[in-house]
């Protein structure tokens, strides 16, 4: 089996502001220091280019799932999935990861993101979410819904939920 | 323009209750009533079921976007549109509705459909959810939620904002 | 079951011939005399617009299925489904179609429509087809690919096609 | 820019015959060998099982873009871009190659995707194509089309396409 281990991280673009932009740096960089794949939205703004950007500081393998041709792409993905289907692409993001980290809150687009990952009985964590969200994620998705306080408490629940999977511990991606 | 008004009204399959199901009934043959065409996700389960058949109970047309070739269909659908591809069908859901109702508590599917409705920048029109999900879904998207208490209140809103949208009042589907 | 006759007429937009548009209408109007809903691409041009028109000339009923918010739409469209996908959206044509009818000659999208058809082990009626066309769909498609020389020749097939999957011959749509 | 140069291969899967399959293998270990990354279908079938294979024999890095969940994927697929859209997902394939090479005759999805190439204005060389398949594809393609008669051969052709592209001779995936 060549296949690696793949975390998806789903943030705003637009909508986002330096807190969520500086913790999405942050946790691209973790991410590639654990040799893990960054999978995300892919475009050139918000968290969806400071993850890319955090994991490619460390070297890191990037992947970026874009809505349409006509959308900026962020400098460090390193791997262009074009699918031409703008926002029903959302749901190949959550598919293709083995854990999902949501960074941000108040976007409709990572709410969606959430949900989808949810209506696939996948596990999603929760950092810099908002109170509101945190309790309705928690009300519809229980166990599935893991809340972070910083880029190190979401990679300490990613690798629990990894040896869940059955990843071994010292595996890398 | 022979385009007929359509309506999409989501909610659960399986996790449906009760309530949810007699609330999609009603607002289904309301929806006929008025002479427009009803679309929803088409399942023979919950909500996707009992909305179409109270729409059929009136006489209405209906349309279901089915996720996949394998999924049971209400018996109720006039038009079948088989897409093939599961959840990443819920923003054609929403895209193809003039108005978006969803009606029942915590699914992970229609809070997905909620979330693509405001990411799409249309209105979305909450019936008998939960206050987690009513204070949520108000803080992301604002003016674009309403909420209602019964399905009549869900029809006031709806012509109110087939009006903004340019509708005739007088306008029938 | 409410579930209606759905024949999908598959063919080109801005490529079309005038004989591509004259035979569309032709055979959009007859699909409507059988009481069958029409699907097609939904677009303002050419074969996807002649279909509408001629169906609707008999009061059919019409479905198009648009590949994006920014086409052009046929004012002989009903009912609109919204996809936002692109060519992605030429598989959900097919698999929501009865039976599949191609009309015209040497365009890409028609060409993937007939392809995803009998990817889909469907049956797929060519209507004016290039002799290249013809000889290359037969060689990969064989007994799923029928050729007819007019549009009353592709209605008599269809008619075949449809009680070979259990419609009744006096059912209308 | 991270961008790495994507070479798709399209083939068949449970169709391809044992002259599909090894040029498929050779043809991925080609592309591996010239530094570009390798995007296919990404089932443990066919030219889909081989391409990937070849590619890992000389240390490449292979995307698969999967159908469905209960597909089985390749075991030499490093990335796995799961879509859960059956069909559909042949755009998304196309839509992400710099260059499109299609190996083998006569099956449907891989007629699909070299039409979506041409529907997308991308080249598609045809790898051990049938007499009616390259005449086919030439008619509705023209210029867009290239033929191959062995995998060196197509790789030739890429180079030329990549230089078109703008990516300079000596740049690496």
């Amino acid at each position: 089996m060549s296949k690696k281990i793949t975390i998806g991280v789903m943030g705003p673009g637009d909508k986002a502001t330096e807190s969520d932009i500086q913790l999405g740096f942050e946790l691209g960089k973790l991410i590639a220091e654990e040799g893990w794949v960054l999978l995300s939205g892919g475009r050139n703004a918000g968290v969806m280019d400071s993850v890319n950007k955090g994991a490619k500081s460390a070297n890191g393998l990037t992947v970026g799932i874009i809505p349409r041709p006509t959308d900026g792409i962020s400098d460090a993905v390193d791997l262009v999935i074009m699918t031409d289907m703008g926002s029903a692409r959302n749901n190949i993001n959550v598919l293709s990861s083995d854990v999902v980290i949501s960074c941000g809150v108040g976007a409709a687009g990572t709410a969606s993101e959430i949900a989808l990952t949810l209506k696939a009985k996948k596990h999603v964590i929760l950092l810099n979410e908002s109170p509101e969200g945190q309790a309705y994620f928690k009300k519809i998705g229980k166990d599935l819904v893991y809340l972070a306080t910083n880029p190190q408490g979401a990679i300490a629940i990613t690798k629990e939920l990894l040896v869940g999977k059955g990843y071994n511990r010292s595996e890398r991606g």
